[in-house]
């Protein structure tokens, strides 16, 4: 019961006279099949990961477009990838030999804000940031905050699960799906889930298709839960430590006294001198950059006395494990001043070179050790690794710097990365947080879920999507893979 | 692709050589064929389910227990119908013919309670309320808190998904399940889930086995995230209201203003008159139950001003939608006596009959179109219905009164029953709030879900449990059932 992920080309009818066909379905402009725009929707935001070109893109405005294209598809045995905004971190949207990319970038309507339900139905291409404005409008809050909430889609974030900074109180993608309109391998379309705050009528198949990387079917709508967005009241605390180990056991003892931030994010040594070097002002006046190893931004959430009180307990708990330097905001002005250092972390990391954002997630308690561990690795094999982390999650991304020009750097980094993976499950840990197995993690992934697990994997899809049309290679280890 | 749910009697070999063999591979008293345990050990607390005595029940100890359980019923094709408590509600614990039941009760270790990382691992056959206590003793707390706590299982409530009274504000059992040790179909046994607080490696397997009702794998063991159990400060706000659109339109007002209660009960006028019937001590001095149609019970609990401003707005807003009376309390002692009601309006209920929990969950805003069609099918039918509800999720607990010694009253009540499942639909509910499906959900489920989607139930349970040996014919609807 496997699932073939060949790509073969398909030679009957000729690869011409099939995309003639193809786009034929489709209005002006939907199937695009010139070289720049195949090449643009050919790959996602991650490094490293492999990639061939598709025949054709289809970029789908409705339901039915995904439908047409899945059918086409599928009676053809043509393999299709589906593509939110591009933005994934493990190579979840990469094309691969003789596919068919189905672009849900066009299907950017929100259908729906309902305030006394407290829910919104977007189509899977509305951007992250964009639902949450809309919903604001009424009152309402959509928490999953990926960094990549400007660009990342709706319909992506639920098909890799999407994790974020509130997620340590908030929860992730998952947390807020309650339904999905869905285009299974045989281009049926089922609508899974409820409209009601609770529901248990069968197995959770929403739950099943949320991070399922587009394996499973292809989320075309989502139907999300939202929260109020009346009742918080922010307040950010950031301590500047000496060592990695001071502010792990921050880390360690804000969890131990029960508080729960609504983000506690961690930066190290290596990403605050990019920050330095490049605009200067990530630290505030009076900090000595030399003397600041590491920064951990919490914010709170509790309104009126227990934010404060919140509050109060994270300063004097960063104060008593070492923090050379406590700062507290409550404006957001201020807030986002203190935030400004993990804002810029990652653009002044790439203008290091190509970043490799890793995913790997710890127990908390693990954060320093693997913290630790991850210098280490560095160091041995000469390679670049900042760090930046969900610490109160354990949700590290350490950041490796992957040179495309020299071999042998690059060789190093690799071996860098899978020393990082292998660490991360000595520790307990899991070989993705919040990015997906795409097909950087496969070999992390089959080590993690071991062979009896894989197999459960491998029968749902065969399952589901018997012929291996949708997204093959992608989410678990199956066949081996196509490498460019 | 469908899964064979016959339960014929195996006869080769011999059904008493059978239970010979199977009572050998147990200690002494963990493998039980006497009359009384069989009866005991084939229903759940479900009315009107269907069942049959099982040829044994294996009282499992260990997870190896429930592995060589299942591997002599699969090498001989006979089905295996897993139990936590029995405490279920729609009879998805319910015995078939010529089967074998696995009891969880004696797995009832907690094995682990991690302080740091707020989690727990316990044996399927810990109750609920065991393991909130002993989590309490590390400053810890496990929210989901069905009503049936005192006498439920953890494994039990996995295999649900069971809600509960905090759901409103925290969520259901699916959301504290972090990882499960689980015995397949074909007796191998799996890991799923992780231990941090996050990951997405993989297809979220955790999440399908929840809810699936010991129909694709037995629950062994369950990892749960906990929360601190400090940070709250539980009011309690209580209105009497002379009518149900009135309370209706106090929870609607509710959600609408933005406030998320730690809980929203409503009870309506048969209950509160079954209470006042029985103990007389339901209400406050000076309420005239004759005045009192329909009440509402609200928690909040975040700490200091804050929780009191939640509570001056719940109570305001009841008094708005014309509660006559309206009364606060914060001390934990006035909390439960607000609270009393709710506590007696089921025993109160079952003096009156056999009663049959209904479980639908409608749009938060249908909560009184939903109760007055109730009420309309009870009287249509001359059928006894009260009303207990999670009036903030829209769950509601129809309670019909079902007498078995009655044929032309029960077949009312079942008229009645299939009535209030189609109203739910009609108005876009679910049939299962937090029960499950179970036996007595199924034709709700098959119509609600639509054949699609059944189908790609049994497609998963054919792909995990090809030879239908796990709990045949509950949680979703497959071939026809046994019946009584």
């Amino acid at each position: 019961m496997t699932t073939s992920v060949s790509t073969e080309r398909s030679t009957d009818p000729s690869a011409t006279d099939l995309v003639s066909a193809l786009t034929r379905l489709f209005a002006a402009g939907q199937a695009a099949t010139d070289a720049p725009t195949l090449a643009t929707h050919s790959h996602d935001d991650a490094e490293w990961a492999a990639y061939e070109p598709p025949i054709a893109v289809v970029f789908a405005e409705s339901t039915g477009d995904v439908v047409t294209a899945v059918r086409f598809a599928a009676d053809r045995g043509i393999r299709v990838v589906p593509r939110g905004a591009g933005t994934g971190l493990s190579g979840g949207a990469n094309s691969v030999a003789n596919c068919i990319v189905v672009s849900l970038e066009r299907m950017s309507a929100i259908l729906e804000v309902d305030t006394d339900e407290r829910l919104a139905v977007a189509q899977a291409g509305v951007i992250n940031d964009t639902l949450r404005a809309e919903v604001a409008k009424s009152g309402l809050w959509y928490p999953p905050d990926p960094a990549s909430s400007a660009i990342s889609s709706i319909g992506g974030n639920a098909a890799t699960n999407a994790g974020g900074i509130c997620c340590v109180k908030y929860g992730v993608t998952r947390d807020y799906v309650l339904g999905l309109t869905v285009v299974l391998a045989d281009a049926s379309v089922v609508r899974l889930g409820h409209r009601t705050a609770k529901g248990v009528t069968g197995y959770d198949l929403t739950g099943l298709m949320v991070g399922s990387e587009g394996t499973l079917g292809i989320i075309t709508e989502v139907t999300v839960r939202l929260l109020p967005l009346a009742g918080r009241e922010e307040r950010a605390v950031i301590g500047y430590f000496p060592s990695l180990v001071a502010a792990g056991d921050a880390v360690a003892a804000v969890s131990r006294a029960g508080i729960v931030p609504a983000a506690l994010e961690l930066i190290d040594s290596t990403c605050i001198a990019a920050v330095e070097a490049w605009q200067g002002l990530g630290l505030p006046d009076g900090v000595d950059p030399a003397q600041v190893n590491t920064l951990l931004l919490a914010k709170v959430d509790e309104r009126g006395e227990a934010g404060d009180e919140s509050a109060d307990e994270i300063a004097a708990i960063f104060a008593a494990a070492g923090g050379s330097r406590v700062e507290r905001a409550t404006e957001k002005a201020d807030v986002d001043r203190l935030f400004l250092t993990r804002r810029l972390a990652y653009p002044a990391l790439e203008r290091l070179g190509p970043v490799l954002t890793e995913d790997i997630c710890v127990p908390r308690g693990q954060v320093p050790e693997m913290l630790a561990r991850i210098q280490a690795s560095a160091a041995s094999h000469d390679v670049v690794i900042a760090n930046i982390a969900h610490a109160g999650d354990g949700n590290l991304h350490p950041l490796i710097i992957a040179p495309e020009d020299d071999p042998a750097a690059k060789e190093r980094a690799r071996i860098a990365f899978e020393e990082i993976i292998a660490n991360c499950l000595a520790l307990g840990g899991t070989v993705s947080g919040e990015h997906g197995v795409g097909l950087l993690k496969l070999p992390g992934a089959a080590t993690e879920l071991g062979p009896r697990v894989v197999d459960l994997h491998r029968s749902i899809k065969a399952a589901l999507d018997p012929a291996g049309t949708l997204n093959p290679g992608k989410a678990f280890p199956a066949a081996p893979l196509t490498r460019t």
